[in-house]
């Protein structure tokens, strides 16, 4: 849909249906995006480009560009660095939003303890920035990018929403999210006129079914399944396992890996709830299954019947042997469920980096 | 000292007195610019104006004009809002400062329930802006004002620094100071050139002994020795005293009180401490001494000879019964202990009170 339909369809009063997707580029925000064109929403994406790869034209990011290609339908997208106020205050001129899905953050854990001065202004400034810019358009239905790692060191298992918070959180990335939540909490106390989303993501993990948008990581992977997808590619010589004499089956640690396509629909299925008021709510989303990370290693390896060499070494600081979540709360009250397992993620993911091994970078690619 | 002679010191090489003053025109910050001066340290302040009145010229906050009479010596002031990048770091290239101290901030704890955004970003994001601006300019020692609030419901009394911070903290004022700590601890070992000092101020109250600065809240007070001040001088008609049904002697909540001139005076003696790097330290500013609201009133009726008339409300949400501090660790390592008592507290406020019925606006004050 172009900007001109789009701005009549704000005008016209129909707001009910322009979601505004920040972090629109990347992957969670670009499986979240091709899930709300499905779903009959229009959407509207922001983000910087910082770790993003532009289409041919150079104005549209690849991922994007995929998914307008996948769904048929157009994306409205604005290069926009949620650090710039004046600019996204112009994005929120420009539309009228039904919702705001708040996924723009920077999410490398092991980088955020290097350069936390920049994780915080991301992840805090920016949504600031945003928050304020929403609360002068008046838009004040919001859904935020949480994750796991806000419940620290478990006190049981599986963790519900109910789990405490905030104590022996592992680094400035994850205390970056819980701070974020409590100024969401604090500002939907403050003007019960807001409806505050947040979705406390596990481990996402997989791609879209086709192949075409996947994980894109720019420089050496931080996270699992793209680093076992580099090394079953041919990218990476091997795989590090951090530890395997954790208190495990098999001694390396366990997570709640989740299909990114669950995650994508799991939004679609929360802002529904913005059809009337409620104030705030929190879902965890996964899918209540732990996978050791040798489990992940072996079942990669079934889906791409490739070797995925290994090497075991030593614990990294702040990782923690066992968590995965009660997603019974998304189930109940979203009526949302996975509905792909480790199998489904892993061949997905194969799918994208087999016919994708430099991800989204255009030179190399098929 | 003018500006040519602080730049001459700066260029000199001789970095080592100027000192950095964020929300310098403010209750702590003006006390601790007049020590600053007092030992001898060249002093910069910078400060939005938001609650400080200015002096004749328009140029100076009031207060400053004061503490540059008091002290006989030259402040150096930047109208400059902390949330302003580019000007704060345009006062970063024209001093080479040997420390900051951070006191710039919103600090009502009430108003933070009503107007959160503005709260983190005047507290989270101007901090986020201070310290990246002092981070390019190299500059690495930094005092931090912090607060007793961030203990949350106290554990055990006299809470030393080693108490748990972030569980049950009141306000979003109280949640942005102890996400200020965090963001500080995670700096500091992501880069150990960096030295900071966090001090955690109790309840600072009194003012200098010349009753020519103090307290000046704008609109009604929010801490209770301004308030009983302006009831003992008739600004207004009664003290309201929230619950007396606490679990204390007198059944109203009692608080660590503490001299602001000693608060000041503990800035100088932990500056010190950056002659030598030592990383992240925490200190406790109060007396360990904790005092009813109503004995503060009784000392206050006496110190001023009036009678403060007050009348029994129910609890505010949030209020604790009582908390007070184990200040020895400051004692220890800063060589710093409080010299002044309530007393001493209510005298010297009430002089300031009495002679400045109207705080710093000019038109009425003698």
């Amino acid at each position: 849909m172009a900007l001109n339909s789009l701005k009549k369809m704000a005008q016209s009063g129909d707001h009910g249906r322009v979601v505004l997707v920040t972090g629109g580029a990347g992957y969670v925000g670009s499986h979240c995006i091709l899930e709300l064109l499905h779903a009959g929403f229009e959407v509207v994406a922001v983000d910087n480009f910082a770790n993003a790869i532009p289409d041919e034209s150079g104005k549209l990011p690849e991922s994007l560009n995929r998914v307008e290609l996948l769904t048929g339908k157009k994306c409205n997208f604005y290069q926009v660095d949620i650090l710039d106020q004046a600019q996204l205050k112009s994005v929120f001129q420009e539309h009228s939003f039904f919702c705001i899905i708040h996924c723009a953050a920077l999410k490398a854990v092991g980088e955020s303890t290097s350069i936390p001065l920049a994780y915080y202004r991301t992840n805090l400034a920016g949504t600031l920035n945003l928050l304020e810019a929403a609360k002068e358009a008046n838009v004040k239905r919001f859904v935020f990018s949480s994750s796991s790692t806000i419940y620290g060191t478990p006190q049981y298992l599986p963790m519900d929403e109910k789990h405490p918070v905030g104590v022996g959180i592992a680094s400035p990335y994850g205390r970056s999210k819980h701070m974020v939540e409590e100024i969401l909490q604090d500002l939907q106390k403050s003007d019960n006129n807001w409806d505050i989303i947040i979705l406390r993501y596990f481990n996402p993990v997989g791609c879209h079914e086709s192949g075409r948008i996947g994980e894109d990581p720019q420089g050496l992977p931080n996270n699992l399944m793209p680093f076992i997808a580099q090394v079953a590619v041919g990218r990476l010589a091997e795989l590090k396992v951090f530890g395997s004499d954790y208190d495990t089956p098999d001694g390396t640690g366990i997570r709640d890996y989740v299909h990114v396509v669950d995650v994508a629909k799991a939004h679609v299925a929360a802002i529904k709830l913005f059809e009337k008021p409620f104030g705030l709510k929190t879902y965890n989303l996964g899918t209540g299954c732990g996978y050791s990370v040798l489990q992940v290693v072996s079942a990669f390896e079934k889906a791409s019947d490739k070797l995925v060499k290994y090497k075991i070494v030593s614990r990294r600081v702040g990782d923690l042997a066992t968590y995965y979540c009660d997603p019974s709360l998304a189930e109940k009250e979203l009526g949302w469920k996975c509905q792909k397992n480790l199998a489904d993620m892993c061949e997905d993911f194969w799918l994208w980096q087999s016919q994708n091994p430099n991800g989204f970078s255009p030179e190399t690619n098929t």
